[in-house]
């Protein structure tokens, strides 16, 4: 078990890189063929290590993040839930796609006895977030997913949080190896270069990633160039449309502000599913209202200066044009922080420059966009492009299926009640849309999250003895399987 | 409907290309929200078209691809069931994933109604293959499944045969106008630029592609480049090895020599999955056995005189090296025909220099490895790369765990009796593994080729009638559904 490969304080060299990735591969060997109770086993082994370790991980957590206790408490709880989740995923084994057709002499073609079932890619790099110290981080959901799916791990910590991030790796190393993980399933590494190196490097099979536009297209762009290509899963940037219908304004225009403002202003709004455009009839005062609730409001401080920054620049670029308005707060922020920002204007300045307007801002703020008609908002949706989420406010009885079928084309997630922030990690979710929020058609949250992380093998006239145990004659591991083209339970 | 953008003759113009893109987007606007049994009826519609008109197809293609009637006829009928296939996948609907989590307030965070299903992804272009100008062609899997799944195609013919795509194209253009498909759903184009600006297209929306490694990696980077990245499914080169034991050969040397034989000069060897390394024991004299099963054979006409002439470069940079020995055959062809050629190499050299003897040569070629033992071939076969297939021909009793474990490294399908050529058209196939045999983690041929055009979209919260009919409370269309973690069967 190579338990970390650096500490907090030195980027991993280029030979420990090197080691990382060896031991990786051995220990894909072993994982290539281990069974789903093993994996599960190392998975809920991860899952109690963290929880016992909760306490410490969280002081750490908060000082190197402001995200305050009761979050990070949180944030440890969805961790560990969301490593238990994939354990029972696996053992119920339906993720496998197990395909069984017998063999047919009369079609064209003649079929053979063919079966498929899905494997694990190899090793796997992982980049943490540094929004979510533990849930998109050192052994969070990409972590999670590529172990429950048999795949090593090399984690590239991040550096917003790089003592949480070594110390979760000792954690997570200790209890993988007392849960009889083979050595080298898992590793952490640091350093920019270092991270650039992982993408590059031969025994890397796919990325999982999640962070900014700029620094996961530039990733990306390296994945795709190698020699040989691999997946590269980054959930980038997301701007996440609200459209609130006319009728849902009418009739309940303050809850809708209070429910914005609890949205945008959460964790100092640094949540790549913060609601950064919202869409309402033109002078229905909703910008003033969410503007009112705000004033006032204390500066919080950020993941890091450089985030603070980037969210005073941000807001700067849209508060300095002739057609947006600042309602509330502004682009003069103290330094490390940052307080509540509303700004508004109008579909007719969205559509006259397409995406002009339209950048994630990564903190608390929104960009209150007044439309004349529901038709004239969805072209601004539209104009948006990609994201993550996708919302509608409407009252009971509104015929919403062509606003439907407008989020359903933007986004990987629409939201008919609440609002975006918060993804439940469940079967059902989504967590990945249009370029630019993600670079592929899966997701990154919840349970085919497992599916970036496996590739399908058929076995041909294989005998019986020869084939994984899920694919044989005799069902005996239990699982959901398809027979000559019959999806039939255990 | 666009019947065809241009004749044979002519390539299509950008502005050509403009409309045939507007007419696809306008097309997906239908397809999206359309039934299975809707799209059922269009392939099926299609397929009973291609039937009828067979005579006439084969004719043309006999005439530009001198494969003759007798494969030409199989080819439409295996066409032609994968349109059905498809047909009746998208009925039984578990390729939908549909999935439904009911809200839980006691998870962390607390989960929503959640609803998640798969949806096209918009409209595709499909690269026909110059080697099955039906299967893999204007009508052919990559066309098949992305009507399936619910996305408009646009098809660049291959110009190997370019009368055959126009007129494919307008059967297959009038089949569907005549089920009542939407106009613009389907249509086709020629010319290499008019190529090359499908994959930039913005309307674009994912690629299916079968060809060369050169042509494929120059259109996949330019799919990586977009200002928007796209899914680029490129099937593009594999030298399928083949690994025979020391007992096989021992027991049945004359039946596995008739076997490859008949295997990599089917078709002139014109097949991605032509078994292009066999590996078998030094010393058995199965080099030879293979060189005077081929010797004096005739020279059969190829594809084009291109690939005619790229065969017989490909045959003599082999022949050309110390450490190749030519059995039969040669580099020396008639233009435009090949004959079979039999190399002969060792593992050493293959060891020595990984790479240098394994580029794909399309042609009715195979290269003979002879290997010392077992864990040499195995070292030889990973060093062969990423492979469409690999096999092993063994006798009842061995234990092939360690040779399956390589073999599934390296391939999407496994085959333990027959030859690799002949893929059939199923649920369980596999075609596609890794790099640089395809560029993705999903299967370009069987019915979950649907996947990669696809993507996932949950729904939070929302009122019944807002949603799909496939994620209901109530079951109506009778499809399979996962209900909070359960697999349920209708």
């Amino acid at each position: 078990m190579t338990e970390t490969a650096a500490t907090a304080e030195s980027a991993t060299t280029a030979a420990e890189l090197e080691e990382v990735a060896a031991a990786a591969r051995r220990a894909f060997a072993v994982t290539v063929t281990s069974t789903a109770a093993e994996r599960a086993g190392w998975l809920r082994a991860v899952a109690d290590a963290l929880d016992a370790a909760r306490d410490e991980l969280v002081a750490i957590a908060d000082e190197e993040t402001h995200l305050g206790t009761t979050r990070l408490n949180g944030e440890v709880a969805r961790t560990t839930a969301q490593l238990r989740l994939f354990a029972d995923a696996i053992l119920e084994s339906s993720y496998l796609e197990a395909t069984i057709d017998r063999p047919d002499p009369t079609t064209i073609p003649p079929r053979p006895d063919l079966r498929r079932m899905l494997r694990p890619l190899g090793p796997v790099a992982v980049f943490g977030a540094s929004n979510f110290p533990f849930a998109f981080s050192v052994a969070g959901g990409d972590t999670a997913s590529a172990l429950a799916a048999g795949c090593p791990v090399i984690v590239k910590g991040h550096s917003a949080h790089a003592r949480l991030s070594a110390r979760t790796a000792e954690v997570v190393a200790a209890a993988l190896s007392g849960a009889g993980a083979p050595e080298g399933i898992f590793a952490h590494v640091t350093g920019r270069e270092t991270g650039v190196a992982l993408v590059q490097h031969p025994e890397i099979r796919a990325v999982g990633f999640t962070g900014s536009l700029h620094g996961g297209r530039y990733l990306f762009d390296l994945a795709q160039q190698r020699p040989d290509p691999i997946p590269f899963y980054g959930e980038l940037s997301a701007v996440n449309p609200v459209l609130i219908t006319p009728a849902a304004i009418e009739a309940r225009a303050d809850e809708l502000a209070a429910g914005l403002v609890g949205s945008f202003t959460l964790g100092a709004g640094q949540f790549c599913t913060n609601p950064g455009v919202v869409l309402v009839p033109s002078g229905s005062g909703f910008a003033e209202r969410v503007g009112a609730a705000v004033a006032g409001a204390s500066a919080v401080p950020m993941l890091t200066d450089g985030i603070a920054a980037a969210f005073a620049e941000g807001v700067g670029g849209l508060a300095g044009r002739a057609d947006v308005e600042v309602v509330a707060g502004g682009p003069a922020q103290q330094p490390g922080s940052a307080a509540p920002v509303v700004l508004r204007t109008t579909t007719a300045a969205v559509l006259a420059e397409p995406g002009a307007l339209f950048h994630e801002c990564f903190g608390p703020s929104t960009l209150v966009v007044e439309y004349a008609d529901v038709a004239d908002a969805l072209a601004a949706v539209r104009a948006v492009g990609g994201s993550l989420t996708a919302s509608v406010h409407g009252q009971p009885g509104e015929d919403l299926a062509p606003i439907v079928e407008v989020l359903t084309e933007v986004a990987g997630r629409v939201l008919f009640a609440g609002w975006p922030t918060g993804v439940a990690v469940s079967w059902a979710q989504q967590h990945g849309g249009p370029w630019p929020s993600t670079t592929s058609i899966h997701t990154s949250v919840g349970v085919t999250a497992m599916r970036r992380f496996l590739r399908p093998v058929a076995y041909q006239d294989a005998p019986d003895a020869a084939l994984p145990l899920e694919l044989r004659d005799e069902n005996g591991l239990g699982i959901p399987r398809r027979i000559d083209g019959v999806l039939t339970l255990p």
